[in-house]
C-alpha cells in the first residue's frame, strides 16, 4: 500500500503519515538500510556463482522479498525460502510460485503441500527420515523433496556419509510421482562463531557437506540437481560456494543486535526497530518504563552470549533510529518495557509520551508479533505499509 | 464457532474434527481445566468479597472471558481488565463494555479511548503522571481515570504516600470531563514468591498500598469507588481483601509451568498447551525435534528462576496432555524445538509425525502466537474453535 495517495486524508482519519502520527507499538523498516542489506547479498552470491533463495521466515513479506530479490536473473520473481506452510501460502498469493519449505515435513502436512502444488507453486519440501520419505513415495500426488543434510548443527539432517541418505535417496527413487530436486543443509552452529574466520570455516564445512551429499548420490544414479547451503554468517563468510547452486540467508535482511555482535552486519545496519512510547518515569530509579515488553520486543536474549549483552534491546531516538548512549531495555513484562541507562537517564528529552525506537535482539522473533512494516527511508515520513503473514 | 455441524464435512474439507485432524503446531485448550481454574476464581473473589475483574491480556479470549465470569453477579457479563487498546476493541466489539485498561495511557492514544468509549465502552484508562493527568484534564472529551499506585514492584505507580499522588487526582478533579475512578496497583513482584506465605504477606502489602491511597485520596476530598488489586499469586492466596473493591488476576484461568513451579496451581491444572508433531529423530543423541520452536512455544525461560527448570516446556501425550516423564523441551530455533529425555527416549511411542502437547513456562508468551484456541474437554475431539486478538 502506497501512502502518498492517503497523505491528505491526515492521521484522524486515514493511516499514519509519519513517524509522529503512529500509534505505539509498531514495527519500523528502514527502506534504505533494506535496499542496502539486501543489494549486499545479491553482490555476494553474484560474486559467489550461486542463485540467492533468501529465507523469509524473517521479513515474512512479500514487499521485502521483492527488494531482496530486485534485479535478480531467472524468470519470475525469483525463489523464496520459507519455515512455514502458511508463508508458503502467503507468498504464492502474492506471486511467488518457486518455493523451498525448509523444515522437515510430516505426512499429515501433505495434503496442504499439494494443494499448494495444484494452486500453481513449484514447492519443494525437505526430509530427513526413511519413513516419511515411504510416506512421499506411496502418494500418488506429485512432490519434489529435497534431502536435508547435516553438517555439524545435529540439528536435523542426515550425515552426507551415512548410508541413511542413499535410503532415503532410494525410497523416494522408488516413488513414481516424486522427483528428487536435491540436498540441502544449514550450518546454524555458525551463529556461534565469533569472528570472520571462523564463519568462514563453517562456511566450508557447509559447502563441503553439501557437495559432498549431492555427489554421492549422483555416484549412486541420483540426480541432483540443487544443492542449497544457507545461513546469514556463512553468506557473508564464505570464500567459495563451488559446487552450491543456491544460498538461502535470511536475516540479512533486517539485521539485529546479535548478527552485529557477531559481525555479520553493523549496529547501524539494522533495518528493523520498534516504534515505543515512553509511559512511566521512575526518577528515582534513574529508570522509565515504554510500552514496548516481552511481546513486542520478544523474549529473546541471544545477545546474552556475546560480550556486549544488549538486553531486551537498544534504545535510539525516534527519528533516525540511531542509538541513544548507553540506553537499553533491561527487563520486560507482557507490555511493559523497562528502560535504564549507564548515565543519568535524559528525562527531558524524552517525556512521557515521547517516543522512541528499540533495536531488536533478534529480529526473526521480534517482528513475528506484527502484522505489518511501516516503511521510512531514513526520517519519520511513512513511504508505504508493508503487510506481513503470521501462524501457522 | 461450535464444530458439531461441521465435523460431517470431516477434516478434508471442514475444520479439523478432533487432535488427529489438526496440522501442527496449534494451541490446545482444556474446557474442563478452564472451568475448574474459573470456578475457584470465582469463590475465592466471592469468599474475598470482592468483584472479579479477570485480567484478559493471557486469554485474549471473549469465550475464555465468558468463562470466566459464568455465574458471575451484576449486569452484562461483568468488567474484563486488557492490557492493549487492541484487546478493549476486540472485547467491546464481542460484548464486553466494563473494561479496564491497565497499562499506562499516554496522550497520542486518548483519540483511540475517546472512539472506544463513543461506541459504548466504559473503559477506565490508568495514569502515574502529572503530565499525563494534564493533558487528560485538558482535553474536551470524556474520560474515567484511575490513577496507579505503587506498592512494591517498582514497575509504574506512584506510592500511597507520595505528594504526586494527590497532585494527580487535583490535576484530573480539575478537568470538567473527567471522572477519578478510583486506585489500582499490581503486585507483580509476588512472582519471585516461592511459598504461600511470601504470596500472602505480599497480598498483604498490595492491599494495604491500594486502601491506603483511596483513604488518603478521600480524605482530600476524592471520591474514589474503585480500589482494584490483582495478580494470580496474591488473589490465590491474600488472606483477606478488606477494603478492596476488585482484583484483576488473569494467568490463573490457562496457568503454567512457571505458576505451578511458585505453587499457584498445579501441572494438571494447566489448560492450555501447544499441539506439536515430531519431525525428525536423532537416535544418536538421544533427542528428537518437533516443529514447534522459538515463535510456537515463545523464549520465555521464567522456570529458569525456579528449582525445578522446564526448559521451554514439558512434552505430554497429545491425547491426555499427561507429562511423558522426563521429556522436556531444551532448546528451540524458531520453527523446531529440541527434546531431550533424562532416561533413554521412546522413540517407538514417538515415530515421526506422532504428536505431542507442550505444556509453556510462560502461557502468555506462548498464546500470544495464535489466533485461535482449539478446546477439548479431557479428550482428543475439538469441541469449539475460539478467537484470540492479537497485536495492539
Amino acid at each position: 500500500m502506497d501512502l502518498a495517495a492517503d497523505k491528505a486524508a491526515g492521521p484522524a482519519t486515514g493511516p499514519a503519515a509519519t513517524l509522529d502520527d503512529l500509534l505505539t507499538p509498531a514495527l519500523v523498516l528502514d527502506g534504505r538500510r533494506l535496499r542496502d542489506n539486501a543489494r549486499r547479498m545479491r553482490d555476494r552470491a553474484e560474486a559467489l556463482g550461486v542463485a540467492l533463495r533468501p529465507h523469509m521466515k524473517t521479513a515474512k513479506s512479500a514487499d521485502v522479498a521483492r527488494v531482496a530479490l530486485a534485479g535478480a536473473k531467472g524468470k519470475g520473481v525469483g525463489g523464496v525460502t520459507v519455515a512455514t506452510l502458511s508463508e508458503a501460502e502467503y507468498f504464492l498469493a502474492r506471486g511467488f510460485t518457486d518455493i523451498t519449505y525448509a523444515v522437515c515435513i510430516v505426512p499429515q502436512k501433505l495434503g496442504r503441500v499439494a494443494a499448494l502444488m495444484a494452486k500453481g507453486a513449484d514447492l519443494k519440501i525437505l526430509t530427513d527420515d526413511a519413513s516419511v520419505a515411504k510416506a512421499i513415495a506411496g502418494d500418488r500426488r506429485r512432490f519434489r523433496v529435497l534431502i536435508e543434510i547435516d553438517c555439524g548443527e545435529h540439528r536435523t539432517g542426515v550425515a552426507p556419509d551415512s548410508k541413511a541418505m542413499v535410503e532415503i535417496a532410494e525410497i523416494l527413487g522408488s516413488g513414481k510421482n516424486v522427483t528428487l530436486a536435491g540436498v540441502l543443509t544449514h550450518a546454524g552452529h555458525s551463529y556461534s562463531c565469533r569472528t570472520p574466520a571462523a564463519m568462514a570455516k563453517i562456511a566450508e564445512d557447509e559447502r563441503a557437506a553439501a557437495v559432498a551429499a549431492a555427489e554421492r548420490l549422483r555416484r549412486a544414479g541420483f540426480e541432483c540437481p540443487t544443492v542449497s547451503v544457507g545461513s546469514t554468517p556463512t553468506a557473508r563468510f564464505a570464500s567459495n560456494l563451488d559446487g552450491v547452486t543456491e544460498m538461502r540467508p535470511g536475516v540479512y535482511l533486517l539485521g539485529d543486535l546479535f548478527q552485529a555482535g557477531i559481525g555479520t552486519c553493523g549496529v547501524d545496519d539494522i533495518a528493523a526497530s520498534v516504534l515505543a512510547s515512553v509511559i512511566a518515569h521512575r526518577r528515582g530509579e534513574n529508570a522509565l518504563l515504554i510500552d514496548a515488553g516481552g511481546l513486542a520486543l520478544s523474549k529473546d536474549r541471544a545477545t546474552q552470549a556475546l560480550p556486549d549483552d544488549q538486553g531486551y534491546g537498544l534504545v535510539c531516538a525516534a527519528l533516525t533510529g540511531t542509538p541513544i548512549p548507553g540506553l537499553k531495555v533491561t527487563s520486560v513484562h507482557q507490555e511493559h518495557g523497562h528502560v535504564a541507562a549507564d548515565g543519568p537517564l535524559p528525562f527531558d528529552r524524552l517525556p512521557v509520551g515521547a517516543k522512541v525506537r528499540v533495536l531488536p535482539n533478534h529480529v526473526c522473533m521480534t517482528a513475528a508479533a506484527y502484522d505489518r512494516f511501516h516503511v521510512v527511508d531514513g526520517g519519520g515520513r511513512i513511504t508505504a505499509v508493508w503487510d506481513r503473514c503470521h501462524g501457522w
